[in-house]
C-alpha cells in the first residue's frame, strides 16, 4: 500500500423526502445568493426543482436558476453561467441533477473567483479556490456528488478534460432515491455502467497488497450487480434504487482508490467516443471496458481470475486464464442484459473513426495512457479495434 | 434502508513516517497550545512520542503532555486532565495512542469548555461543543480515530458509558502502520476482535434491505480475517498491519452502519466484564460475541447462514441452520487461533459473578439491551451462561 491522504468531508443526507431540506442545508453554510443549476427540464417536470426552490424560499435564500445543462457538458454553458453568477453576486452553487449538472456547477464554482479562463484548471492549473457547492442528486452514476472531480468538454477542441481539487467536493449532497424513479432504463443502465467503471479504474492496479480496498471494491460491485436488473425491471423499486444511489457515491469518493495507482485509461478512451460521437458516458464505458480487459488481462491474470470468481461468480479452477476470460464474458453479458451497447457500431462509431479518436486521446502530448498497462497509441488503437 | 445522514470529515494521513507530520497538521488548524495525551509509556520507549513532540516544536507550537492513560480509561484521569488543560489554556487535544487515549482526549475535549461535570455527556446530555482533537494512532482496534464516540468508566459506579457527537470526530488522524510493530500478539489480537465486533454490531440488524452495507461489512471482515494470522506471526509485516489499521477505522466511522438499526448488545455485555474484572475490551468481546450469536441466530437464520458462507467460507447448503452454526464455530476457532479467550473463565470471571454483571448492565434503568434481539435480564444472563 502506498502512503495516502483521504478526506471525504461531504455531508450526505440520504433518504425519502430529503430534497425538501436543501434550503436549510444551504442556509446552514451561511450562503446568501444561490445559483441553482439543472439540466434538460426533467427536474421541472418530475417536480424536483419546484420543491428545491420552495425549500430555498422557506430558508429565506435569494437565488437565480439556470437550466439546460446537457449530457457531456460543454464550456460555452460554463462561460455564460460564470458571467451570470458574477453579475448576480452568487456565493453558492446548487446542482440539481446528475454528473453533468454537478460537474458544470464545479466548473462555475472554479470560474467565478478566478480572473482567467476557467479551462486553465482543466489544462493542469492547480485547483485551490472555488465557491461552495451543494447537490441534490437525481441520477446515480457519475459519483460527482462525493468526488473532487469535474469533467468538461472544451468545444473549441472537442477535448473532454478533467480537473480535480479537494475544494470541489460538495459541502452536502442530498440523495433521495425517489428522485430516480423517472429515469429511463437506458439512463439507469448508463449509470450502472459508469459506477462499475469507476470501481474498475481503481481495482486494476500494479500496486501490490491492498486487501481492504480489493474487498471493498468487490463488495460494491456485487451490490451493484445484485440490484441492477431489479432497477431495469422496476424503476420504482426504492430499495434497489437506494442501494445503487449509495453505491454510486462510494464508487467515486475515492474510498476504493486509496493507497494504490489507479488506471483511468478506459475513461480516456471513452471520453473520445463521447466527444466525437456524443455517446452517453456510461454507454461509451460499456463499449470500452470489456475491450480493454481483453487487451490487458495478461498483465495480471490472477487479479482477473479473482474478480471473475469473487464478483462474477466464475467457479474456481486451476486454469486462471480461462477464469479471467470467463469473468470478462460474464461482465459483457451483464452489460447486454441491462441494455448497454458493447460494440462501437452500436454507438454509430465507424471503423474509420478510430484514427481520429487515437489522435485525440494523445492530443495533449501524453506519451501513454493508463497505469495498469501504459498504453501507447498502438495499444489504444488495438483496444478500439477489439470494441468493433 | 432507513433515512440517514453520514459525514466523516476526518482527514486521514496514512503511511510510513506520517507521524512526523503531526505538528504541521495541528498548526494548519490554527491551534496555539496543545495537550498531548498518551498511555503507559510504550509511546516513549518505542520513540513515537519524542518524534511527535519534535514535530510540534518544529511547527512552533506550545504544548503540555500528560501520560498514564490506562486501558478501560477512567474518569479520575479525565478530571485532572481537564483541570490541567484549563490552567494551561489548551485549545487542542492531541492523542498519541489507541482507543483509550483517544477516548480520554475526547472526554477532556468535552470537559474543558463545559462548566459542569464532563460525565453529564456520558449520562445522556447532548454533545455540542468540544476542543478540536487530533490523533496519532498506535493501536488499530477501537476505531475512535474516525468515530464520534468515546467510552469512559465512571469509577464511582464502575459503569462504563459512552458519549457521542459529531464534534468529537478527530480533525485528523495519522495512521502509520510502522507504529504498530511493537504491539504484543495479545494486543493485536484484541484489536482484531474489537474491530470485527464493531462490524458485527452493525451487520446484524432487523432493518430490511441494505445490500451495499452488507457487502461492505463482509468485505472488511474478509480483509481482517485474511491478514490476522500474518500479524500474529510477524508483527512487522507492514502490508498486513496497514490493512488492519485501515480496516479498524472503516469498521467504526459508521460507513458500515448507515441506514439500519444497530445492535450494540454484545458491547454492553462486554463492558460489564471489563468494568468489574478489568479485562481487555477486545478479549471481553471475544468471549461475548460467539455466545451472543449462539443465543440469537434463530432471529434470522438466513443472515447467519449468509455471513457463514461469505465471510467464514462455510459451503452453501440447504440446511441454513447448520450453516449458521458452522459459521459461528469457525469464528470461534478463528478467535482461538489468534490467541483470544472465548470463555469467561479465561478472563477469571466466576459463574457466581454473572448476577452482578446482569444487574450492572441494567443499572441505568434500561428495560432491554440490543436491537437485533431486545434482550431482557433473563436473556442477558443466558448469554453470559453460554460464555461459561
Amino acid at each position: 500500500m502506498k502512503n495516502f491522504t483521504f478526506q471525504s468531508p461531504t455531508k450526505f443526507v440520504f433518504g425519502r423526502d430529503t430534497h425538501r431540506k436543501a434550503g436549510q442545508l444551504v442556509a446552514a453554510l451561511g450562503a446568501k445568493k444561490v445559483m441553482v443549476l439543472y439540466g434538460g427540464g426533467s427536474a421541472i417536470q418530475n417536480g424536483t426543482l419546484p420543491v428545491v426552490l420552495q425549500s430555498l424560499d422557506e430558508a429565506g435564500l435569494d437565488y437565480v436558476s439556470a437550466g439546460g445543462v446537457q449530457p457531456n457538458p460543454v464550456s460555452s454553458f460554463v462561460y455564460s453561467a460564470i458571467e451570470g453568477a458574477r453579475d448576480e453576486g452568487v456565493d453558492f452553487m446548487l446542482a440539481v441533477g446528475g454528473g453533468s449538472v454537478i460537474d458544470t456547477a464545479k466548473a462555475v464554482a472554479l470560474g467565478v473567483p478566478y480572473p482567467g479562463d476557467f479551462l486553465d484548471f482543466y489544462r493542469g492549473k492547480k485547483v485551490e479556490e472555488a465557491l461552495p457547492i451543494g447537490v441534490v442528486l437525481t441520477i446515480p452514476a457519475a459519483g460527482s456528488e462525493g468526488s473532487p472531480n469535474t469533467v468538461i468538454t472544451d468545444e473549441s477542441t472537442h477535448i473532454k478534460k478533467g480537473a480535480a481539487g479537494e475544494c470541489l467536493r460538495p459541502k452536502f449532497a442530498v440523495l433521495n432515491p425517489e428522485l430516480t424513479f423517472t429515469l429511463s432504463k437506458y439512463q439507469s443502465a448508463c449509470g450502472i455502467s459508469d459506477m462499475m467503471a469507476h470501481i474498475f479504474e481503481r481495482y486494476f492496479t500494479k500496486t501490490p497488497e491492498n486487501v481492504v480496498t480489493d474487498r471493498l471494491c468487490e463488495g460494491l460491485l456485487l451490490a451493484i450487480k445484485d440490484v441492477a436488473m431489479r432497477i431495469i425491471i422496476d424503476s420504482e423499486d426504492y430499495e434497489a434504487q437506494a442501494a445503487l444511489m449509495w453505491a454510486g457515491m462510494l464508487a467515486h469518493n475515492n474510498l476504493c482508490g486509496v493507497g494504490r495507482d489507479q488506471d483511468w485509461g478506459s475513461h480516456a478512451l471513452a471520453h473520445q467516443i463521447s466527444a466525437l460521437y456524443d455517446a452517453a458516458h456510461g454507454a461509451a464505458l460499456a463499449v470500452i471496458f470489456p475491450a480493454w480487459m481483453k487487451y490487458v488481462y495478461t498483465e495480471d491474470i490472477d487479479m482477473f481470475a479473482r474478480i471473475a470468481h469473487n464478483v462474477w461468480g466464475v467457479p474456481e479452477s486451476v486454469n486462471k486464464e480461462q477464469m479471467a476470460l470467463d469473468g470478462i464474458a460474464v461482465y459483457e453479458d451483464f452489460l447486454r442484459g441491462i441494455g448497454m451497447p458493447t460494440k462501437l457500431s452500436q454507438l454509430d462509431v465507424p471503423e474509420d473513426g478510430i484514427p481520429e479518436m487515437v489522435e485525440l486521446a494523445f492530443a495533449l502530448g501524453n506519451q501513454t495512457i493508463g497505469s495498469f498497462k501504459r498504453m501507447t497509441p498502438t495499444d489504444v488503437e488495438a483496444v478500439y479495434r477489439l470494441a468493433l
